[in-house]
């Protein structure tokens, strides 16, 4: 692995040149700029654990192309074990961020694009996955971030890709040569693409023969001529701006990935880097598999961001001398059962992983989507249960300007106070921790990344085996079966 | 009624001089502040609908002390229909403004205060209810706004009044003299505090004998002597700070009531505005009382809080092209099911109100419970469910700022639009204004105001008449009961 | 009133002829057949009611068409303190019953059918409700019970009425002559059929003008020819018939309210008991007004059950030594809670009442859907709780003949005592009693009595006044609206 | 196996002569006994399914004792693939017979004693295991079914086994000799005990010193002298008594594990089957792995069952006619993700379980109480969502009798009929089904059975690490953990 450390990953983004907007300005440096730099430390993170005692064993892997040490979000899955180590490393990197670390959407994508690639190939007689393997082994041995950029804009819902009045509300070629492509469009909510060094495009959803230009899979780096990012807005994002360290709440890392919009303006891609062109057929498989092993995701890395809300509530209740009341204990013991609740899809999906026909491990796609969909309901009531448990002064606590003033300073000390031992500023930081991981653009993100929670309905219905259960109520019952 | 109009309103907020902080600095006019105007202009909202033809049934009453027409929120129930009007008029006010509108608090506190006035009166041989009469006479004819002062910061909540190290922790007496008392202390969370004429002090929980000093009732002009305010942070406080309209959400009325501490250091308060003083056997009825009163309330403005969470929604399903989804159609629905049965118990409690000795209607306390307590689960379904129907969009849209850029302005306004046949600046002004409305100080308001989910859980037990319950269970089962 | 008391119904009932079936026997006597007499005495109580010196305010009201003092169930109402003495009164007989006591579903069919069909006679010139009167003078001044007949078979449900294979999926008029009409066809689950005195037929849906001959009103006697009634399996019937009285749980009043199909084989009513006759544009009246009237009660008469099950396991709880466990008071607070939040929908909708044209007061037909909805909801939650609450042993109880088995009688005894000064027959009469409140048929009907939940949504989104609530969003922000 | 099939386990029960009463009656054979011989059925389909080609693997196993091939249920977990292999059999037999089939209560015992025995022998020299394994070598090798007996009457429950007034409210030994020991108490609630053969006793609850004569670990045969068993009654079983079939739901294999009350009169039982005796200190750690195992299973038989229900309400929706509705379709989507949902705790806590001292397999203890958890919500929302798409029809059926009657047979049937191609019996006998499965003794056993849920929240609290996570919180806050 060309980049070992964390600080080795922060260097590698200065050599890169991507052209990112954030409030209508330039970003020039995103490892120091305000705005990115928590997000930077939270993928470095993904980077750090590689080399420490405790985790390595999961943040690494041994390459099945190479039979060299990589990192685990650069590694196809070989078995279940991959898989289950997969989320036992996504809820340690939770607990450490109490954020979005980012990589998984790019780790989850490579995956995706391998397993689909072999099918491809063996139906077209194509010869995606060779292309794809070689450009696997560069990300594996230089040991890069990819952001898997899957959403497009979308523009009226009501009418697909190429129906669209604007064609550019779905990514896809608007040239072709002998040389590569060009790709017109965007994608939205970018997690980790300001500080990734490569985009994994792919398509947004199941297409038919009519939308060939728009069935695209295809890899750039972030700095390509003709990519313009423009970073989102979060939540308090300007106590961050403003360096209000306390009242960011989770001053080292952030509250979320840190999102932003990728526009491909007639960007060329070079055939070497192209692994799908117009195979319609494969768009729904492809999208079927990202979302799947993204889902299996975030009943992992969410139950370590519910760990450390539950931590946080723990602490308060005891620094507001309240940790004995019976109804605090109940609500964090359902807190903890959420969270877990939430882990055993996680695991249970990969525990039950099958291998695709590239050999590549699968999780199962029914768990997988059970996991998500529970993730848009528990995360909510875990967060309303932390609001609950905390107290009213999350809302309402003056600012640090005001802790540290000399006028009212020593007012808000005084009166934000809990019990005697413990100082107040340890209320404030832990409450501001909270006030964080609870409202707005956090919470945004548990409900529809990885899918809005109609998405996985629609999938747990189409595999919900309607009609061998109808054949066990009828065999109870009485009534001759199908096959009677 | 002196002040009139809105623009009264503001005009007489300029003439007092309250010490307020904020972010570490003076504010000097809550009018103008960018920090405090908002909810000066949600708060002038209740001024301006007594002028309204549509809505002067609700917001006017007749004075029962001198017949004259005044604010409603200045009156003292007389019967179940002021009940009842004071949650229409609660809802109107939601609806208009998004937000809290403030006033409701010292409604409530003048109200609870009165009633108890009378029966300590009865029990103590005391004159408070004539004074009190005479301050709200004034109240009535100027038409003040009262903020109604209860919560203290409490400490060690584990220990009571008497008990804290600091004895501050509890505003109470400090000094008696013949003039009058002076009162230390503070309370937190204080609605609408930086731009009211005066507040109404009351004890913050029951007390007994050792709480004597803690047991008090007064009211103080804001701007007198020893009284600082320290306002509190909101979630994107700065966006408005710093003019991003827009991405305010909300810009005309903001996202909560405008919280702030007001510290008390040995502020004197003469005699006439002395309500109770050390009568520790009325401070549980009083905040039993407030409570009531404050609780039915949130089932009324939370509630218009709600219709335009929905209307957002609904609208925005229209602009993405979503509106006619069953699952869109179906989730609407629930919103409107979880908000009428907020507001079924505020209908409820009203309809069910009983006088007190002292003539004053009192809510049904049981259902006035009920409806807080459901506030607390309920509004916050409400907010998830308005962000899966908004879509991630509210959590990564870049600022105003690059929307106005020359550079991404119109990538934005190409990737962000809708259907065609609406501006894109719609879909992102109600994105956002859902954004202010379900995230952060917002939430965290609904779940603490008024009291937290246990404060409610404790009264609903109370009240809930097990001992006649046991009875008709033994009845049916054939068991001998109590009398037999 | 012709009937005064219990007595008097339970003889009224003897002097009619109806033919009713039960597990394929013919029912001589409903007063005294096993199957039948529970559902009699809960019916005979709204008699007894009347005379009792509590509940008669509650349980009479003054004829508007006669002035004399009649059965509330007999009464159309008047104003909204009406509409809340209904729910008072509901509340009261559901502790009382703890089950369905029926006569409420004919008292909504004559409030219904009263204020309709004046809206017929102002539209079509006819003259339904002078008929009406002269029919309901009567009903008021026997003081009869009607059963209120809606709901048809309806065969293939993707089909309408006129659509069907069978023509007698939907009752309908078979036959016109000078002297009046026969009908034919089926009403299900109609609840108090078998010990009603008349039958008040009405459509079970809106028609369109293929249906005329479906769209009838009418009235007719319990014994008519042609009429044959089937009385529906319950849970545990069998305990019942075969006089298991404790293992009956309720063994005055059963479990639900006695439900039968009505089927009307070609049978002739006279033209003065017709209320409707192929007004199809006035059935989606009929049904909507009849649907919340009904709705409306859902909230008073299962809250009485749920008072009888929150009584019936605190002394459970005491009979266990398990009632100081912080868990067991916070789920009775929790029943409680439910009970009054479903309370306060039935309170509110009333007090929300508002006249008809026929000057016949209808409740918030809103709020009534809202109320009936969460009953759907509610009461098995609180069913849940009860169940938690008693412990397994109420699924593993031996039976009656073991109790009372010299054998194992002292076994039993001795293993299902709780504390020592509480006889162990109270235990187990009390968790009889949460068996039967909590389980089968009592809970399916309050999921489907008075309209399935999907009726209750439907109505919730079509009542949601959305175009109304979009302008509340776009003001706020600050978008031009529809008038701009 | 000396028991094979079906057949021979029928056989097998009938060459023992338990004494058990039902009704008051005594039980000559269970086999054929009304009462029982469903249950006989659905333990039968246990050792039916190792015989089958397609579950053979699952539900066989290679003894670690002897290396024959031995019934899963009586084998002890040698890795997570046996915890999974579990798993995947009990969701097996859940969807063929649709109730309790029993013996994986026993299996559980079997396990939890095992490894606990290993653990006493370390510590107390005792040789608690040799003994054990050859009693379990004869369960292997006969492949009997052993009734797991745990839950003891408990009395006064704010009081321990120690301080009761009646000491048999706890078994305990009443005798010790060189012999063995006799032992006196009862057990409640005991699944599968009238139809297995062998019963093994084990403490209720952790324990100390002052109660080692309740600390007791044994095995008897259900037919040692002094045994009597009580059948319990259930929810409408006299339909099953009195051979109404249909009317039963599942005539096959009945709604419930069949629970039975066991007493111990003065049994004796010689030491080679004594496992514990007076190690208090183990109590504890026995009922804590016997409740693990048990609460795991919940989450695969309880899915199984649900898998049942929910092809039930798919094809009553289709004879309905109603199958296309999208509320529908969205109710069944629930049902199978809540479904899902329990099984995941299942395969999570099988997959990531851990070895104990002895070398035998424990599941994860957090995973596996979270898993009966949620079986004590999501299966009564299954329930419940299941009545709603059911539709009222379930409650008010006429009986089977009324079905076959000459009289009212034709009406019932014309009037029960859905679509034209179904015929009317499916309809009924599906409604019948889902009756049985959804209201009575079936839910109460899925609230009770493995542990009441305030069970599963000690442990979850107690489990749920909270110093950790506050030191996670503490970490992201800025504040120095215990360490620094």
């Amino acid at each position: 692995m060309k980049i070992k450390t964390g600080a080795d990953y922060m260097e590698s983004l200065k050599s890169l040149s991507p052209k990112i907007y954030y409030k209508g300005q330039i970003i020039d440096d995103v490892t120091t700029h305000l705005a990115t730099a928590p997000h930077v430390r939270a993928a470095a993170m993904t980077y750090a654990v590689a080399s420490s005692e405790n985790h390595r064993e999961l943040a690494t892997a041994t390459s099945h192309l190479t039979g060299r040490t990589i990192s685990r979000f650069t590694h196809i899955h070989q078995n279940a074990e991959d898989l289950i180590k997969k989320i036992k490393l996504l809820r340690v990197l939770g607990q450490k961020t109490g954020t979005c670390f980012q990589r998984c959407v790019g780790f989850d994508g490579i995956n995706a694009v391998y397993s689909v690639a072999y099918e491809i190939d063996q139906k077209h007689c194509s010869e995606y996955l060779e292309r794809f393997k070689k450009w696997l082994v560069r990300i594996q041995d230089e040991n890069l971030m990819v952001v898997g950029a899957m959403t497009d804009p979308k523009g009226d819902r009501s009418k697909g890709p190429a129906m669209q009045d604007d064609p550019d509300q779905y990514v896809h070629i608007s040239k072709r040569s002998s040389e590569g492509i060009t790709i017109r469009g965007a994608k939205l909510h970018m997690t980790g693409a300001v500080n990734s060094h490569e985009i994994l495009v792919m398509p947004t959803t199941a297409m038919d023969e009519t939308s060939k230009d728009f069935a695209v899979v295809c890899s750039v780096p972030v700095d390509a001529p003709g990519i313009t990012m423009i970073f989102g807005r979060q939540a308090n994002d300007s106590r961050r701006d403003l360096k209000e360290m306390i009242d960011t709440g989770n001053p080292s890392f952030g509250a979320v990935g840190g999102e932003a919009v990728i526009v491909f303006d007639d960007v060329f891609i070079p055939w070497e880097n192209v692994f799908m062109d117009g195979e319609t057929d494969f768009t729904g498989l492809l999208v079927y598999r990202f979302a799947a092993h993204h889902r299996a995701n975030y009943g992992a890395c969410k139950t370590g961001l519910m760990d450390v809300l539950t931590g946080a509530v723990s602490y308060l209740s005891q620094i507001q001398g309240t940790s004995g009341g019976s109804h605090v204990r109940d609500k964090i013991t359902e807190m903890i059962h959420l969270s877990e609740t939430l882990y055993s899809s996680s695991i249970a999906c990969s525990a039950e992983g099958v291998p695709t026909p590239s050999g590549a491990f699968m999780v199962d796609t029914m768990l997988a989507n059970i996991c998500k969909h529970n993730v848009t309901r528990f995360h909510f009531e875990v967060a309303r249960l932390a609001i609950d448990l905390a107290g009213g002064f999350i809302a309402t606590l003056p600012s640090e300007h005001d802790l540290r003033s000399e006028d009212v300073g020593p007012l808000v000390k005084k009166y934000f106070k809990g019990i005697s031992d413990i100082p107040v500023e340890e209320r404030i930081k832990i409450g501001r921790l909270i006030e964080a991981m609870t409202g707005g653009t956090a919470m945004v993100e548990s409900m529809h990344g990885a899918g809005s929670p109609q998405a996985q309905r629609i999938m747990i219905f189409r595999e919900g085996r309607l009609k061998e259960k109808i054949e066990l109520a009828k065999a109870l019952a009485g009534i001759p079966g199908k096959g009677a």
